[in-house]
């Protein structure tokens, strides 16, 4: 969506890898998780509102729930050697903006996927966190389609 | 670009102010701001690279630099009386996420509009201040046809 120019260097010797330990695609990817994520958790709170009040809100993913939505999706082959939490959700976050870059998903897509993939009461916040695992969970097995096979 | 639906309440009165200072619109275009202009700078610097190395970063933008070019393009109106930095920079991305949303303009088009306003040595920090300063005045500038006239 961006400039697919930006993985040139990338994509000449493209593995899960490299993908998935580039702190800049990391950086880009912080930012695409916490929007996509954020107007998801807006949609869907507005949507199962019961006095129709439409909410926006903002939220940032915490590291902990996308280091577990990689390890779920048996992922971590992305992500370096003895990874901790911090490193496995870089890892997430540079795979999704590697996704967006390519275009393989819009930020609309995504929005959708996530919003789909979301359920049960939001404002419980173990609930909230047990939602945002799963969804981002499935949103990673859904792209592994568009990645390397190693 | 997400759902014109949650703007549905601002709408029924929409104000500079209403835009301005919702707390959710100003957290969702927090991550808007950061994602458009990492992909800008990005692209930017790939671009003047005079080895062709290609290179992705990502930058939070300071609520400085947003704070003053709300100022610069006149725009204080929409943020609230006595408006610290901080309210004004918030501001600043209330409205971008605002115009995202209601489709004005793609996150595509805002990278492009940051892009072709970035000039200088972006290593320099103080350039970079002075030259993101500018980028976001122009956006600001460009956008206010897209909102309301008080």
């Amino acid at each position: 969506m961006a400039d697919i120019f930006l993985l040139k260097d990338l994509n000449l010797n493209l593995t899960q890898r490299s993908i998935g330990t580039d702190k800049g695609l990391a950086k880009i990817g912080d930012s695409i998780v916490n929007l996509t994520y954020s107007v998801a958790k807006s949609m869907y709170l507005t949507r199962n509102n019961k006095n129709n009040k439409i909410i926006r809100t903002g939220k940032k993913v915490s590291k902990t729930i996308l280091a577990e939505a990689l390890k779920n999706a048996n992922m971590k082959s992305f992500s370096k050697n003895r990874a901790d939490a911090h490193d496995l959700a870089d890892t997430v976050e540079a795979i999704i903006a590697y996704i967006w870059i390519s275009e393989k998903m819009a930020i609309k897509e995504i929005i959708d996927f996530l919003l789909d993939s979301l359920t049960g009461d939001l404002y419980e916040r173990h609930i909230e966190i047990e939602s945002a695992r799963i969804a981002f969970t499935k949103l990673l097995n859904h792209i592994k389609k568009f990645l390397p096979e190693n």
